[in-house]
């Protein structure tokens, strides 16, 4: 018997590396749905000011970016059954970690995707997920498992 | 990669200018879904005493088209992903602020649209919304924005 | 501007007058998707003995019956954006009440209808109402305005 | 171990006998909190104009009244762990079944309350409750026993 | 029978008059817990700039305040069980408004309080309200009948 | 009148014999929608370590398991109306009982499906469902009503 | 600094050893609040029929016990915040599941406490949990951990 | 008038400063009330294996004491009114900025602690706050308004 429903997938996190095409070509033919952040840096950065009116202030030209960028953000998280969050060698990357207790308080299934040298300091979002992967195609294996419970 | 999936938006707010028409308008080709409040000001004024008996007393004949009107109104609102308020230059418009107010309590994203003359009497409006906006090709520009992540 | 998405309606209440069938038919053309408890009285008295073993105690009897016709119930009340209760000239009505009382807990559109005589019995459940109604085409006219905004 | 937690109690329904008091009175001792709605049934019935002013219509004069009482009904119901409701031998009830259906869609424990001539009316409301009894000494043995583990 | 809890009341809307002290003092003796925004005018609108820092622009600088006493305000009607709304005869007041809608969608009992002229600008407001009052011994004796059952 | 809405089953618990067959086949042509747990016991142990890693220790080794499990189970659950469980007639099922407990406090429809002989060690279970099922024909028996209104 | 605040902890399962004892013992001057279901056999099994009526089909008899319990289980779980699971080594114990369950989809804080043969069998359930304990020494020691912060 | 209400407040993140402590202490005297997560470094990391038991596997070690310190950290932020999460210069603080988004999700009030370098980097944290602070005086100083509505 198959579990025939759509699940939506919203994949948070890194933006500077492929991982995101990488799952959603991985997982081609799976009854799935994906969303994402924006991640073009540039637009992400800018889309308050440019669409709202200029800032003078770095803080506040941040601020409308950020709250615009929310929109999307929390749509993708609120309406996903399984956020996956990646995070990357560089940067704080607060936001990623950020999205991840969002999803975890409103109960999403939870998989990070981060290499091993992260292990200790992502520890509190590691015990709140549902899987920790070290590659995209591990997260396809388990997308591919929970929608068919088939291995490989 | 794009977020295919639909978003709802709520038009809640002035409704004596083409606000809403301009906002449609400019959106068109975009995965989004518009609801609103009844336009036409004489059947919101008495849609409960045509349909549901006439009451001499205008208080309770106010309260019997409003309380039909909630019927959409809340609809409009508890199905929506965005929910943007207008405040026009003239009148009270209680209602508008009251449906800014039931939108943030269930979580919505807001944006509202206002003149600056308007800045200062909205503040506590504004501080609960992701997006102050001026005019709605700005809103439209937002919309635009969380849909496919391009600016203009 | 048209509100385009589909308006569901449970039908609670008395079975004994054609009053469902006079508000579909009333309803055609409108987006609306109509739902109800099983309608016929012995199938809904008897279906949890004729399904899953007789009880020789008539208590465990009516509450085989009544479980089972609560999975048809709840499920229609809590989908519904639209809880429309009737009560009759006759009987205790007692599930109506409680359908209402149900309905009104998750905060779903209530809309009542009864005969004048019932008004000071009703008045705790009018009170919970966003429409009291006397005639089935009177709860067509609200459908239809919170629908299209138009009145007749 | 005891578990020292009070719990609340709402009292719902007839307010014809003297059924509250024997519970409160053979519940002393134990570590419970009670409530109910007012059961002065003139000033219940008149509340709303005594207060806010007179209605020629008795409808709306029922309506002011229904809702004032809701004030103090929603937070007895919403707020207690245990609701009781006792259907008595006339009258049609339906506050009281529309009560049991609000605490019922809350999620609160039901004791429901009423003699065997009601088992088939009420068949639906006592399908939701965890316990239907016969006397209010009967109720008195459900809160003795729930906090106390003990059998008489 | 006394409903012996506390109930907590949030004061919301117009800070000219002595409306909540005309509340609080009336209501002497009943077991009511009062809270309210902070009610100097000036203190409230540069509570932001003042702690954390002043802003050049008028509209950020309001954005900081409104956001601080948003801390209060938030907290203080969803903690409550009733939630007074009062609107005077001047000024745009949409905070009062946005605050009633804030606590219709999370189901508090609301009381409107404002003098008639104001009827029909508010009639979606009062049409959320399970009581609309003209003075705030009003607002008292509903508060006094909903505690104790009794009219003055 | 019909209720036409699909209702969505979710089939827990044990995966030796034909039973989820047996109401698959029984319920044809009704409109249902189902899912289940991955019934291959193999992958279903092993799907953790094979996917993201071995584990020497057996409890990790199983606990990697039951997380990616549990991403298939809380979907199926969680999005069910009805939640069928099946209790057979060897092994712990430990499973079986969280998955019924965990549809309980989300407000499910249970019906819960065993043999007699497990009637007083599943009494808690069972008197949170709607129904107890001796066979899958009763559970489809159950879904026919619970949609068409009509026994056999 | 210390967490001031006492945590309820719900001690769910297993009633023929005295773990509850050495757990409360053990947690002597901790800021704890401890509840439990009622553990005299007995008591449990027949309290429905004790207090309500005799019923002469065991399936009823259980029944009306079961649901009499639930009325002390569920206050006790959801008023909880930590919910400890015992799993001992005879028995079905499907009702510790059955609340391990009910406690997970609430979002409680899980400790589940049962011997290393039950390891394979329990997995899903120690999936959800915070800890999985073998001894009620230790289950103090996590409740003495997370409330002030000290090993030991 | 007064809010006399107790406000909880969980004060997450950086652990190497003395910033709680001078917060604690300027708050002196003010009706709040603080918990926090376990702040000796050594415990946290180790409380997992020291009460449950070793683990050899570094990564097993530290999920063990994540989810023993996540009891604490859940319970901390669900029952707070006010969450201040504070960033300080060094490391990667992602469960700072889990915590945060785990607060904000459940409609917290955040206030964000941290130095203006950081401002880019978390400007989608501090777009979920209702203030941003620079120094423990600057939170201290929003406490004290919040509650008492003086400046100073």
């Amino acid at each position: 018997m198959k579990d025939h429903r759509t699940m939506k997938v919203y994949l948070s996190g890194e933006i500077h590396t492929d991982w995101r095409d990488r799952i959603i070509e991985g997982a081609k033919g799976l009854d799935l749905s994906f969303a994402a952040p924006v991640t073009d840096h540039a637009a992400s950065d800018d889309c308050g000011v440019e669409i709202l009116g200029a800032e003078p202030d770095k803080f506040w030209h941040d601020r409308k970016g950020a709250q615009v960028n929310a929109i999307r953000t929390r749509h993708g998280i609120e309406t996903a059954d399984i956020v996956v969050v990646r995070f990357g060698e560089k940067y704080k990357q607060w936001n990623a970690a950020f999205d991840a207790g969002y999803a975890a308080a409103l109960g999403k299934s939870l998989i990070i995707l981060h290499p091993e040298e992260h292990d200790h300091a992502l520890k509190e979002v590691d015990a709140a997920a549902l899987a920790v992967a070290r590659t995209p195609e591990q997260v396809v294996g388990v997308l591919r498992y929970v929608l068919t419970g088939t291995l490989g």
